[in-house]
């Protein structure tokens, strides 16, 4: 008996129904993949099918109708449970779905000054049709080597034909099968000015090269490649400016919080997986349990794990209540920073448990053989997410809890990321 | 803004608006208190005839008919707001009144063998109405030195004139104003057989004596002493069988389980209090503010917050959820799990922020005169309430994850608790 | 059988047993004093007439002739297992007539500018003949509250008598006793310019006031007051400039480098008696020691301690092999990290070697009664000491690992230290 | 500047600057071997010439004549800096080497109770004697899945041509390039009754086979093979019985607090490295050295360093100073005590401070082509080292203290190590 999160409606039983038997066929591959460093093409096929990436299509385009972030977020720490190379890509998508929604659903359309007109409205629906056939899936692009999220310095440059986009982007999860890229981009002024700028990029646009060049310690089937602008050409109706450099703007801070958070269910999957194996249920006593020592570590991973499912649990809720169609920067930025304490506090825990599942089994998930040895590494990815790594995550808080102003004042040095 | 926990009933509305009426008060007059030791008896008295102490009294009895844990732990947070010494007393007689409250509905009559019959049923209802007329203080004396929560030493033996009481209880918060003394004894029988009991003792009873005796590192005001029982007599009817020695039974555990999230309320109160005295919303920017380290402090305290409001809220929720009138062990030990769970990560979360506001202050946190160095000793009483210290938390922990037997096999040995 | 510091030298081995004495006395008053917040001039006047307080003097002058770090380190921590309030004034005193020995003994004559002419250079002669005799006890009065160590608001202007002294010192440990204060002060010149120096003000000085006004969470027993200089006169002489605002000197350096340290060994000695206590081993198996998890908690302590006796004898004989006469800054910053890195994790362990006691006592250690909990108040002080805080420990260490400047470039705002 | 450790004897100046050499060969290779699972075959026939892995045979003997475990641990945290698989390796087998001439030099011989009579003595002569001249590297064996040090499965049979050894060992370090096994046994009398035994087992024996099967998380170019053992007959001599099943001898315990020492010097020359190759002194400012927080991550680095520093050295300077030829297993349980103190601080902050690093890299460290993700592996696999791994050093440590018996008291049960 374990108080495990669940829905919170019935679309959303549905969803982490279909998430389940999702994670099931995951898990019996994870491993290989891993080794290879194959991605797992069959696996995003099927969920295209399920209806799984159409979750939050609203069910008169064809989706499930999932409307609320707790059922989200929920379901993809049931993928991560499985395959969390696959649900961190599954989470972006799904993370962009649920904007792409709420712009469609005109929730947020009067007060996003028009943002679901011109071409961007019509391209709205389309997307969300067209997801809920499992044509679309979008891949989010958005980091840069040597910068954070606020400074891109990839550029789109507006000229007659549209825009052109010159620039690379890494760790583009789920790139292999990305059909549109949403990126960050630096929109530089015909007089030079500069701002930011969201770009949403399919796939056939030319000048746009996704590369095979991810190899990393964990997440191995995640394809979180390189993406390389070169002279890229999209219309102009599909790049939106975003504001200032170096701020997020109140349109995109409603998209990267629920992306975070979702990141952070994938971390909470991969720990309740670990906690499964190192003690099965159904396994009787392991070896380990004779010792007190042994007892004690497994009662630390409840401990993190039940106030982790807690802290995302509560903080989905809030999301839930409050994001509505607030545009204010005050009430969005506190939303940002419950989500960035969860999500500190959560992938800490979460790396902690698998760390603990290491040391309980002797040795033996240290073996390339043993999943957890998987595990280790791939919840090692989860602090350097954006927005905040944890090299920044404890200055935005500080910075929100003083009310202070949160931009960062000027662009990192060139250095690194 | 901040997402500080709130009522989720309109009777909880109320009482959590008294309880912030109330900690406004003691906050007036924590420090002194604490300086001399001494009692607040009028803030007890005005906990009495503000209807705060009837909380889960059915409002036809005259109380505020709260029903729910989410409501009485979030008003025993913000009475620890103000002072802490209080709130656990306070802690402590609501959960008492909440399990009469509930004994008393007959939800769990039926399945509570008999429980509400004979001399107890009635007892309960006056007991219920009397606390509702300010009439009743319950104080929970069940700690004894070098033992543990379920090998009581303290003895009753049934006599022709009802039980006969002898032992010693320490840490007996409130007892300066209890009425009623709930304690844990070890039933003797005639042939010598020993279970464990369950004692309602009025102050009145002859042989019983409340020290004075209390002083400790912190919680000064909150009146632990010891309570001595020298041939205490009680009726026959107030006290009942518990089962055998070292278990807790499926009788008790409700109680046990929610008096231990009532506490871990108290321990988060006082870490918002901290952090509250640390950063003044309206105070502008307090001097390490220009410190990156200083608001990384402040950031890993919003983090310990947030886990730790979520953590409380979804523990209570849980129990609201699942307590019911359910009798089966293994569901009442997954609850009392998930709040040792809880109980651990936040009294532990507490001190650290109780602690880096200490470090916020540049050394002015450890002057008597501020608040903040009262706050660092009655924190640090966490740890060590019953059941379970952090002694024996994690054994239990994780007993039940592995689905072994909970019960201790031994009684401890009498050098110490 | 425990590997505790030991002496390094004959001196040493005296210099360490007097300590011992001396700490036996201490313990026996230690829970008196921090109860009533007295100052132990009996001791006081103990180690004048011992000879300890004049362990570095040389033995021509009358002292013992103590020339290493690394013993007058062992003797601070036997002293602290005592009395902590008592051991950090003789650290403080320790480590001026240690300062005050080396400029006297001209090791570092040549280099030091001529620091042991003019009215110097016989005061210190003096000072040490009479520290020798029992005459002197030396009281570092440096924090202020609001500013940090390079920052004074303190100032000194020179004028036809000797200098003028303004300002208000606190956290003045031994002040009670203390015969000559040691501060820094801000210089202004007459033309408005300011710089950093350093003062040896007699406690006969016009215009110094020792205030009482110590009363605090522990420490209660180190007369640690403010100092109040009005108008205060001193000679020329014994002000001595030490370069600009912000800075620590190459002079200072090797003075604020040793009297760190030796801080580090009291809070060293707290923790050794802490687990003393705990644990006696003459006292059989304590009732805690039947858990597994009370003899895990016992081993996290001796790992602590293993682990910061090794740092603080470390740090110790480099200071011994590399102070030298070295005034090259790089060495000294080098030699001031590495003491810095020491202080941070044996303060931070010292303070969780006391929490584990309180824990494993099962409540006991929480009474006032026990000596614990004074440990568990004294503890905590370690962190706020100067140079440098845990608010800026880490960003001083950091930039010394770059090969970054480490002045501060500003003057901290006003609000708080 | 950085205070690293030092070699204590001209012999082992010599043998610091050789292993220096070796590393700055290791590393330029390591990345590859790391990702290939392949053996270092060159890397160890150099140190078979260079007289590296001769290090504490005697000079008369030919070898380097390194008679302190200082100089040893310093050695191999210097090879670590370059592979840490190689180091691993080289580290058991200088324990080894250090035992053997320990016996050989008669130092323990006549407490050893003719340990180096009959075939031992003139074994342990030639084999120092071919170890000088590259031939031999010795193999621990000791390790066997779901049992501890104390329990071997592994059986050693005396019949009229020697031993017979059955069973299979794990985690064999270096196996690819040993010449000779030490295993723990459990020797089986004819009567049945089974104590424990050394056995040393030369690689040409008939029916021990070396298996290919390493495949880990970390430590890949390490070669940690299974070793069988079937029928594996060895001439008596070879086997030397070491008590009773469950204990640590006294003939043993030298041995194994060496041999976990030494292994804790190879954690600390991965953390050193990991810290020089995120703040390179020679590179400038890395873009990180901007953000405060980056700073502070790197100082909590130098804070490990230095303290881990010392802990290793104390550590071995104690081993150096008491080890002698002391057979009073209070005084080598009170070493073996501290060298896992030491081992348990020094292993977790060396994992701590790889962690940082690859946060400091901001994602870069995550990248297989970084050294930092194979650093982060190679480090986890020191806390489940023989004996103790961090499920038995804190009981193991706490009974130490307590001065309880620290033989355990059953086997293992068979479910896991």
């Amino acid at each position: 008996m374990s108080f495990e999160l669940g829905p919170v409606s019935p679309a959303g039983a549905r969803l982490v129904e279909l998430a389940e038997k999702h994670a099931a066929e995951f898990a019996a591959t994870a491993d290989e993949h891993d080794r290879r460093g194959s991605f797992p093409f069959a696996h995003w096929d099927h969920m295209r099918q399920s209806g799984l990436l159409a979750a939050s299509v609203p069910t008169e385009l064809g989706g499930l109708g999932v409307g609320t972030v707790s059922d989200l977020v929920v379901a993809v720490s049931r993928l991560a449970r499985g395959d969390a190379s696959i649900a961190i890509g599954a989470a972006m998508h799904l993370t962009a779905f649920w904007y792409f929604a709420r712009l469609a659903a005109g929730e947020a359309a009067g007060a996003a000054e028009g943002a679901a007109e011109g071409a961007f409205g019509p391209m709205l629906k389309l997307l969300l049709r067209r997801c809920a056939r499992g044509h679309v899936v979008a891949c989010v692009a958005i980091s840069e080597p040597g910068t954070t999220l606020g400074w891109p310095r990839t550029t789109a440059r507006l000229g007659n034909d549209g825009y052109h986009i010159d620039g690379r982007k890494a760790f583009c999860t789920g790139s292999p099968v990305g059909t549109v890229f949403l990126s960050t981009v630096r929109l530089v002024a015909g007089g030079g000015g500069e701002s930011l700028g969201f770009a949403v990029v399919p796939r056939e646009s030319a000048g746009l090269t996704v590369l095979d060049n991810w190899d990393a310690l964990g997440m191995r089937a995640s394809g979180s490649n390189d993406v390389v602008f070169s002279s890229c050409r999209v219309p102009a109706g599909m790049v939106r400016p975003s504001g200032p450099l170096g701020a997020l703007s109140t349109a995109m801070l409603p998209l990267a919080t629920v992306g975070a958070l979702m990141l952070v269910g994938a971390a909470l999957g991969i720990a309740e997986r670990a906690q499964e194996l190192i003690a099965p249920p159904e396994a009787g006593d392991p070896g380990w349990s004779a010792l007190p020592a042994g007892r004690a570590l497994l009662a630390e991973n409840e401990i993190d794990l039940a106030v982790g499912r807690a802290a995302v649990s509560r903080a989905a809720a809030l999301l839930d209540e409050h994001l509505g169609s607030s545009r204010s920067p005050k009430l969005l930025h506190a939303l940002m920073q419950e989500v960035q304490c969860v999500n500190v506090a959560v992938k800490r825990a979460a790396m902690s448990i698998v760390d603990r599942t290491l040391t309980l089994s002797g040795g033996r998930g240290y073996l390339t053989a043993n999943p957890l040895s998987r595990l280790y590494r791939d919840v090692r990815a989860g602090p350097f997410m954006q927005p905040f790594s944890n090299l920044h995550a404890f200055e935005y808080i500080g910075r929100v809890r003083l009310g202070w102003d949160t931009e960062l004042d000027h662009e990192p040095r060139g250095g690194s990321g």
